[in-house]
């Protein structure tokens, strides 16, 4: 409620927008240390709502959900950045504090807002230029070069809502292929591998940062992370870098996940960032002794900080559909830890769990 | 349900009697490997309920809530030793199984019956003397030698039921103190240190030991936990010859901890069992890749044990009472987590939470 005393002590009540995984692993976290998470989600029997002391099913702009979603939690956070930025304007209204905030939301919500404040901020990232229509998309390839790829403002995710296109002949199937929304072009980036940097800033303004994990992708789906990744001491402190500078202009509560393109000499190019926990950082839950769930429940509460150095390397490895029926064999793998997300329907691609093969460092 | 094929598939649900902190972190065990858990718990709001899918409240021999249990669980286990043994029998008959077993917990709440199985299977033990009345305490007293621990046989726990018998003039006070009620009269056990080994055994008969902890109590109540305690290797071997022993006899499937007394040349005498998770099993929730709730859920649900090599060196101390409201200090600690069981009212000496202070071995 408004006026909220930080730190918020045990028995504090964090509600979470969203109930798939992400707030799943997020009261898990929260639980650890005391809190009793609420869940608002549209969904019923969600995976999140099946570890959280109360859960609010209604759509998120529900008036009256949200005003019992105030009336219970202490802090707001979300789990999913398609939360409409309307919702989370409504909440503050209605007074509780809600972290990250609602320009963190906005801007990472709509990709040419995000591309701009990267580029206002100095941090490096594509080449973009904005797109309203089919028409746009000639012009615009003819600056960027070809190819390029054409994505919509808003939504998408797991490569939905995307299109390369290799010349100006194709401007018109592509912009059908993404829906005919207002879109973003953007230069190809001759990245050699892909990278992200999960960092967390807490009320008190500390910012700390994990180790880079190194990330590949299937069909625009995280496959594996591998952290903390081999990078030159110079990468790893130009993402720390970025990281702090979109935590800071942002004024930012909580934890990011920011994607990251490695170009051949090393230097990292933004790709994009997450205002939430992030899959790519799922390997922090069995090699740190924070991992980015409590980082995350510590931030929104104005706790201090973690340490974020890690005791094990990792390789995670999503479990997409039905790989998730060999839990079994995952299980059975002694340095394997195996996180499943109690979801009923294995639908192709979908990510079901994953498993952390952990290889401790030498002692 | 009956017939009920092991292991069980993610989504399986997991029964738990007891709605306290071990049925808590069971349950976010329980969660991390995609299961839900249905806790049924004669309390409303307590740790447990509050991070489980269902709960049902209701005395624990309620027939509709045993009812309800048995209708929605795919197996049953309890975090609480004094569940009424009846009632593990009643679940069986309702045709679910429960694990451990009705013989398990039948034992261990009977202390002439635990140190009897003990005795008879070579488990090496305090001399006892059964006491069924004041008028038993003296010639057993002369038998034991004095002082002597008269303990109730059953209930008491955190050194509640308990009195120390220095002569025989004392036999009528100390009977009064324990409430008169059936009794055993333990031989003082000559120990230098108490230290306590947590052990399972799966469905497939396989046996799991973590390393021991050195346990230090106050007043009756476990304060401290050092683990893996420094051991001589015939110790530690005695240690696991001891739980494999309890756990084969019994036919258990589950997590155990079994408390022993060090003597001065290092042999073992067993204090007691109990039938579940145990406090001086907490420092493995930081400190292995597998903690003692998630490898009781494993053991449970017939997924094979996991590995019990711990990474790093744990002083674990309980936070009683009060001392809990110095969360913000432990946790700013940075080589210290915190866990915190959700109790909203802080009485004296009651469990609240407990620190994991971490020392991760040489790397």
């Amino acid at each position: 409620m408004s006026g909220t005393r930080f730190p918020l002590p045990p028995g504090a009540v964090i509600g979470v927008l969203g109930g798939g995984q992400l707030g799943r692993m997020t009261a898990l976290a929260a639980a650890r240390l005391g809190f009793d998470v609420a869940i608002l989600t549209p969904g019923a029997n969600d995976p999140a709502s099946r570890v959280a002391a109360r859960t609010i099913v209604a759509p998120y702009d529900d008036p009256a959900a949200l005003a019992e979603l105030v009336a219970i939690a202490d802090v707001v956070t979300f789990e999913f950045e398609n939360v409409p930025a309307s919702v989370v304007e409504r909440l503050i209204g209605l007074g509780v504090e809600v972290a990250p905030g609602p320009r963190a939301l906005a801007t990472a919500q709509d990709r040419v807002v995000e591309k701009s404040f990267f580029r206002d901020n100095g941090v490096p990232t594509v080449d973009f230029v904005a797109i309203a229509a089919a028409a746009d998309i000639a012009p615009a390839l003819g600056r960027l070069g070809a190819p390029a790829l054409l994505k919509t403002r808003r939504e998408g995710y797991d490569g939905k809502g995307q299109a390369w296109v290799k010349s100006a002949a194709e401007a018109d199937e592509a912009w059908a292929r993404i829906g005919a929304a207002p879109a973003i072009l953007e230069a190809r980036a001759p990245f050699v591998r892909e990278l992200s940097v999960i960092a967390a800033r807490g009320r008190d303004g500390s910012i700390a940062a994990y180790p880079l994990a190194e990330n590949r992708h299937e069909n625009g789906v995280l496959r594996l992370s591998i952290a903390p990744a081999e990078v030159s001491t110079a990468t790893a402190g130009q993402a720390r870098a970025i990281a702090a500078t979109v935590l800071e202009k942002l004024d930012y509560v909580g934890v990011l996940g920011v994607e990251l393109f490695e170009l051949v000499d090393g230097r990292l190019l933004v790709n994009e960032f997450a205002p939430r926990v992030h899959n790519s950082g799922h390997w922090t839950l069995d090699a740190c002794e924070v991992d980015q769930f409590e980082q995350h429940v510590r931030a929104v509460a104005g706790w201090p900080l973690g340490p974020t150095e890690p005791f094990a390397a990792v390789e995670m490895q999503n479990l997409l559909g039905e790989e998730a029926n060999d839990w079994a064999r995952f299980a059975a793998e002694p340095n394997a830890r195996i996180w499943l997300y109690g979801k009923a329907e294995a639908a192709p691609g979908r990510k079901m769990g994953h498993v952390n093969r952990l290889k401790p460092f030498k002692r």
